[in-house]
């Protein structure tokens, strides 16, 4: 069984107006350090044991469904789990 | 200057109506190997130098603002950046 991190974030050029928005509170709550918020998904896959190359079909699931890669990028960290 | 990524999950217990749709889309794509998929938000702060405490700062911003704590984890990293 595999765990797979996926992070999907806007491209650097694309403008992230709920990431403005939540750096506009954080100012409101007086936490002025913050000078940029970008907001990304997060998602975790748990995929059994394959024959399938499991990059191959990681990369086929981002490009497919999960990320819009237009104006998305995304990275995965893949993670082997041993049953116990 | 500091880049905090900051990692925003649901609880184990708490369903995730989103994942779970998310799991059959890729399951009509033929992937069928996807046994779970759970979906968090990912952020991703740029925090300028400051007198304040760093780790302080980041929690109270997650558990005021950016995490629900009732029903959702969160964890974070920070990265200290050289201006060049």
């Amino acid at each position: 069984m595999y765990k797979v991190k996926v992070y999907i974030t806007l491209r650097e050029s694309v403008l992230d107006p709920q990431g403005a928005a939540v750096q506009q509170s954080l100012h409101t709550l007086t936490y002025n350090e913050v000078s940029d918020v970008r907001i990304g998904k997060y998602i975790e896959l748990t995929i059994d044991k394959t024959e399938r190359d499991l990059d191959q079909l990681v990369k086929e699931m981002c490009e497919k469904l999960l990320a819009n890669t237009v104006i998305e990028d995304y990275r995965y960290e893949v993670e082997e789990v041993v049953a116990q």
